[in-house]
């Protein structure tokens, strides 16, 4: 299995928190997507089966990494499961407005804190999706801790990714910094404590094998091979 | 529904027999397919399920059309079936080499009969596809006439897109000259003689609405309304 956080996102770059807020890649998030499915290409690792969020950014990640190892026709899943972490009522605020809103250690707390989520999202904010028809039929979080997201991501991994998985499928997975946390601290049996502080490089495939009890090995960047 | 043929591709511009052989949209494909999500976005006509081929230029109008309209994260089917006709030994040779390598007349038969499909093509051809990862589990055609064309393209159609459509999904179709034709004939009732002269332009979104008993209307370019 290999995971990718999408290429550099217009609010990675702006230092803004962005959850389910729906931004595009920079010129060099696709330059990073690009770079990704060369490697891929390079290292002869090829995906049969690609999953991701309903976000852009990682929806056009997973095209262009797709396209530069020539395999833009394989099957393709989306789903919200796979969404960025919800910042709720922090979402379109940068680092600096954060602070002077809520203070510095309270921002800290939310940025690494495993289970307590951010103020939720305000009713009428600019950034509430609820309405999106992206979103039909789905409950919209109005915030999501890293805990809440585990709870959406992981069962996902389970029902629709594991099976496939197991019937020896390649699969890619393209999404967001704490969507593959998510994964990555199942897989790397990785603490409460430390999967916070484990940052996913932007367009950086990650590689997972798995035995044929389904066991995963160590976690690597296809980069090193 | 909405039907949309690729953009312009490398073989469109250079007049070449292209079928199963995948080559990319070239800039003005790009520009075409862009189009296309545009008109869709100032229309209102919004796709909520998409299906296309197996092929670079399908799938890429599809996407650059999506996001072009805020609908990247709709749902994606691909399937072989709604592939290009498959030209058999004529992939790869342009018009002139055609017609010095079998003759004006029997070049024109193959480019407007119904029924009589192009020689095969030949084994170890640097056009044969039966090796490719993407077509593993299909008899990769020798080669197809319209008719035969039609003959994979509608139950497909039937199978797969109609109860989708009778669902109540606006569903966009990406495909080719050939692989639309064959839903144009059945939809609009065109009669074997006259489909093959039918032009289906590139990057042109042609829509057809249904009533409650599936009956389509008549079909219109979207540009024209």
């Amino acid at each position: 299995m290999i995971l990718v956080r999408h290429g550099q996102s217009e609010w990675n770059l702006a230092n803004r928190f962005t959850g389910w807020w729906d931004v595009d890649v920079t010129e060099k998030g696709v330059e990073e997507a690009r770079a990704a499915g060369r490697l891929l290409k390079d290292r002869g690792i090829l995906p049969t089966l690609a999953f991701t969020s309903l976000q852009t950014r990682a929806i056009k990640t997973l095209h262009l990494a797709l396209e530069e190892c020539g395999r833009l026709w394989i099957p393709e899943i989306k789903d919200w499961r796979l969404n960025e972490r919800h910042y709720g009522g922090l979402t379109g605020l940068d680092k600096q407005q954060t602070r002077e809103k809520h203070g510095e250690e309270q921002v800290h707390v939310w940025r690494r804190s495993f289970d307590e989520p951010p103020p939720p999202i305000e009713a009428g904010s600019e950034f509430d999706l609820s309405a999106d028809p992206r979103y039909a039929g789905i409950t919209v979080p109005a915030a999501e801790s890293l805990k809440l997201t585990i709870e959406r991501v992981l069962p996902y991994y389970q029902e629709a990714i594991v099976p496939r998985l197991a019937d020896g499928e390649t699969v890619i997975v393209s999404a967001h910094g704490n969507s593959l946390r998510a994964l990555v601290k199942h897989l790397s049996a990785i603490s409460d404590d430390d999967i916070t502080g484990l940052e996913i490089p932007t367009g950086q495939p990650i590689v997972y094998e798995f035995d044929a009890e389904m066991t995963p090995g160590e976690r690597y960047y296809l980069k090193d091979r």
